[in-house]
C-alpha cells in the first residue's frame, strides 16, 4: 500500500510539474500586446513622447524607430530624400514662383518628420518673413500636436508663426498622432480631419477599426489648405473628395496657392493626397483593405505578432506586406512594376503638355495685345490641368494606389493642357505659341 | 454448417450487388468527355458542320447554339446588333469615307457570325463592284475555312471575290475553327496567325493548352489587313503587338485603309484586337488566365461537367465566369462597371480631339495656302490618334481586358490628336483652328 502511495505521489508531482512548464511556457510566449492589457507605465493623454509609449509596447516602437534610418528607394520612390527637381527638372518649371521649385524633396521615414520640415529651404526662404510661415506648417509633423491643439485650440495654434509655435515642439510623427493613450484605440487627432468629416456629416466615431486603419493616415495625408488669414488648416472636402470635386471646392473660395509668374495663372499646389486618391474607388480600397494593411503588416519576432510600425513601401518587403493577401509576390511586384511605369511615362508626356501651355500664355502675356477673355480661359485650364497632374504627381504610389484613376485623371489634364496652349494662341492670335516639345530645345527635344 | 454456408452466400450476394449499383451509379456520374473517348460517331477533319461534332460533344453543341440567340446587352457592349453609329454618332465622323460609317453594328454571337457578315450594309455597299470585296471577308466567319483554306490554299481563296467564294460557305464560326477533329486539341487553323506566328519566331505548337485556350481566340481577335492585290490576309506583328508596333509596322509597309475625305489623311481601321490587347501585359493575362476561363466557362449539367461553348459577355454569368477564382462576384461586377465607365468617358474625350483635329485639317486643306509640310505632319499625328482611339474602341470589352493599357493610349491618343490640331493650326497660320468641342453647335457642345 505504502508503495503505490508514493508511486501514485510521484506521478502527480511529475503531472502538475509538467503542466506548469506548459502553461509557463505558454504564457511567455504571449505577444506582447497581451501582456501589456496591464500596462507596465501609465501614458498621459496625448504624451508626445513615443519612448514612452515603447515601454508598454516595445515591438511597435522598436519597429516605429526604425523609420528614421530606413532611407531605402523603390524605382519611383522610396524613403531618401532625393530632389524631385534634379530627377524631372520639368518640375522646376512647373512650380516656378513657389518655393516647391526651390526644393522639392522626395519624403523620408515617420521620425525624420520634424527635422525635414525644419531643414526644407521652401520654409527657409520665408525665415526673413516669419509672418509667411505659419505654425500650420507642423500640423503634420510632431506628435506635440494632439496636446498643443488641446491647450493652445486649433485656431491660435494655426495664427502662430512657424518659429515661435516651433519653440514648443520637439517630437517629429509618433504615437500620439493616431492612437488615444487610454485605449490604444485609433482616433482622429487632427482637428482639420474632424470637421472636414463633419461637413460631409461623418462621425468618425462610428467608423469600423478597420476603417480607421486608413483613416489615422487622413490625419496627414491628404489634400489640404490654409484658410484665410489665420492660415486655419482645412481639407478642400466639402463638394467630395475627387480631384475636380476639389478643384471645384477652390473654385468657390477663390483659392489659389501662388501666382505663375509671367502667365500670372492662379495656381493650386497639390499635397499629398494619398487617402483621397486611394479612397476614389481603387480595387484595394473597395476590397476593404486599408493603408495599414500593407504599410504596418503584421510581422513577427519570435513569438510576438504585432503591425509593423516601421511604415514605408511594400515594394521593400512584399512578402510581409503584399504576400498577406497575394500567394505570388513575383507576380505582384512585377504588376506593380508595370502599373508605376505606365503611371510615370503618361505623367512625362503630361508634364510636356502643360510647360507647352506655361509658354504659350507666357507669350501671349508679354505680346500685350492678346484678347483678356481667352487669355483668362487658358490660365483656368492651365490651373485645372497642373492641379490634376499634381494630384497624381505629389501622391506617393506613381499611381498604383488607384491606377485607372491616376491615368483617367491624367489623360484629363493633358488634354485641358493642350487647351490651354490653343486657348493662349487664340487669344494673342498667333499660331507660332502652338509650339509643342517647348521644354527642350528644339535641337534636342528629348531628356 | 449448411446454414452457415447460406448466410455466407448471402452476405456475398448483398455485397456483390451494392458494389455492382455503386460502380453503375458511378459510371453514370461520368462527365459526357470521359465517356467520349469512345466516339459515336467517326468526324472528318477539318468537317464544316459543328451538328456532326455534336453527336459526341452534345453539351458543347447545345450551349454553341446559345450563341444564336444570346442577345443580351450589357451596360457598353454585349450581343446584339445595336448601332454604334446611333448610340455614339461621333463616330459617323470618325469613319466619314469607310463603309463603317454607314454601318457599324455590335457584334452577334459566333452562330450569327456568316449571316451578319453577308447583311452588313458594309459589303453591300461594294457589292456593284465584285472586286472590291474580297472573299478574304469570309476568313473569320466560317467553319467551312479550315476546309477551304486546305483545299484552295490562302492565297487562292483571299483572291477570290466574295460573291464567288460565298457559293462554298455555308456554315458560319464552328467547331473546326479551333479543333482537331481527329484529337479535339486545340489548334490555329487560320494561316495568318501560323505565318504571323513564324515571323516572330514562334511555334504554336509548342504552347501549353492553357496558352493555346487563348491563343485560339486569335485565329480571329486580332488586328489583321489585307496585304497587296492578293488582299491576303496580314497580322501586322512582326515589330510586335502593342499599338505603337503595329502603327510603325503599317508606315513601313506604308498602309493605310482609306483616305479621310478633305482632310486626306491615310487612315488605319482598327478591326477586334482583343488579343493583342489582352496579351500586353494585363493583369488576367500575367496571372495565367486564358480567354476561355471566363468567356467559356466549365458549367455543368447534371452530372456532366464541360467548358460553355455559348461565348459572352462574363458580365452575363458573373458567378460561373468570375467565381471559378473570385469570391466575391458583386464587388467584380461593381469593379468592371466602375473601369468600363472611366474608359468609356475617356474614350469620348479623345473622341472629342480627334474630331476637333479634323475639323482644323478639312479647314487648312480648304485655304489652299496652307503649308504642306506641317500639314503632313498634322496628318501623321490624326492618323496615329485615330488608330489608337479604334484600338480601345473596336476592342470588345471597353478597356476591361487590359484597364490601365486601354487608359495609358487614350491619353497619348487625345495628347496626340490635339497636336494635329495644333499643326493643321500652324500650317494655316490661322488660330481660328483652334475651336474645341467642334463636333456640337458652340452654343450646346455637349450631346
Amino acid at each position: 500500500m505504502k508503495n503505490y502511495t508514493t508511486l501514485i505521489l510521484a506521478g502527480l508531482v511529475i503531472i502538475l510539474a509538467a503542466a506548469l512548464v506548459g502553461v509557463l511556457t505558454y504564457v511567455r510566449n504571449q505577444p506582447v500586446e497581451v501582456r501589456a492589457v496591464e500596462p507596465l507605465v501609465e501614458i498621459a493623454p496625448m504624451e508626445p513622447d513615443s519612448s514612452v509609449w515603447g515601454v508598454n509596447f516595445p515591438n511597435q516602437y522598436d519597429s516605429f524607430v526604425k523609420t528614421k534610418t530606413n532611407n531605402v528607394d523603390t524605382t519611383y520612390g522610396g524613403s531618401s530624400m532625393f530632389s524631385w527637381l534634379e530627377r524631372d527638372p520639368r518640375q522646376v518649371i512647373l512650380f516656378a514662383g513657389n518655393p516647391f521649385s526651390k526644393d522639392y524633396n522626395d519624403d523620408r521615414g515617420h521620425a525624420n518628420a520634424l527635422q525635414d520640415v525644419r531643414e526644407t529651404k521652401r520654409l527657409n526662404l520665408n525665415l526673413d518673413d516669419p509672418k509667411r510661415t505659419p505654425g500650420t506648417c507642423y500640423s503634420c509633423k510632431s506628435s506635440d500636436n494632439p496636446g498643443l491643439w488641446e491647450r493652445l485650440g486649433m485656431e491660435a495654434y494655426d495664427k502662430m508663426s512657424f518659429v515661435e509655435l516651433g519653440k514648443q515642439v520637439t517630437e517629429p510623427i509618433g504615437c500620439a498622432n493616431c492612437h488615444e493613450a487610454e485605449t490604444m484605440r485609433l482616433i482622429v487627432t487632427n482637428p482639420a480631419l474632424e470637421e472636414a468629416f463633419e461637413r460631409q456629416g461623418k462621425d468618425w466615431a462610428t467608423f469600423t477599426r478597420q476603417e480607421m486603419r486608413t483613416v489615422v493616415c487622413a490625419n496627414c495625408h491628404v489634400e489640404y489648405y490654409f484658410k484665410g488669414d489665420g492660415k486655419y488648416l482645412t481639407f478642400p472636402w466639402d463638394n467630395g473628395t475627387k480631384v475636380e470635386e476639389m478643384i471645384s471646392y477652390y473654385e468657390e473660395e477663390g483659392f489659389k496657392d501662388w501666382n505663375y509668374p509671367e502667365t500670372d495663372t492662379p495656381m493650386l499646389k497639390a499635397q499629398h493626397p494619398e487617402y483621397e486618391f486611394f479612397t476614389a474607388g481603387s480595387t484595394h480600397y473597395n476590397a476593404g483593405v486599408s493603408c495599414a494593411d500593407c504599410h504596418m503588416p503584421y510581422v513577427r519576432d519570435g513569438a510576438s505578432k504585432y503591425s509593423s510600425h516601421d511604415v514605408h513601401s511594400p515594394l521593400l518587403n512584399p512578402e510581409q506586406a503584399c504576400g498577406q493577401c497575394h500567394t505570388d509576390t513575383d507576380y505582384v511586384i512585377k504588376r506593380v512594376n508595370l502599373i508605376q511605369q505606365q503611371v510615370a511615362d503618361t505623367k512625362i508626356d503630361t508634364e510636356d503638355a502643360i510647360i507647352d501651355a506655361i509658354n504659350a500664355i507666357k507669350t501671349a502675356v508679354t505680346a500685350g495685345n492678346a484678347d483678356p477673355a481667352l487669355l483668362d480661359e487658358a490660365r483656368k485650364l492651365h490651373r485645372e490641368a497642373q492641379f490634376m497632374w499634381d494630384f497624381i504627381s505629389a501622391e506617393n504610389s506613381t499611381g498604383f494606389h488607384n491606377p485607372e484613376y491616376a491615368l483617367e485623371v491624367l489623360a484629363k489634364s493633358a488634354n485641358l493642357a493642350r487647351q490651354a496652349q490653343m486657348l493662349a494662341a487664340q487669344a494673342a492670335g498667333d499660331t507660332s505659341l502652338l509650339a509643342t516639345g517647348t521644354y527642350y530645345p528644339a535641337e534636342v527635344n528629348t531628356p
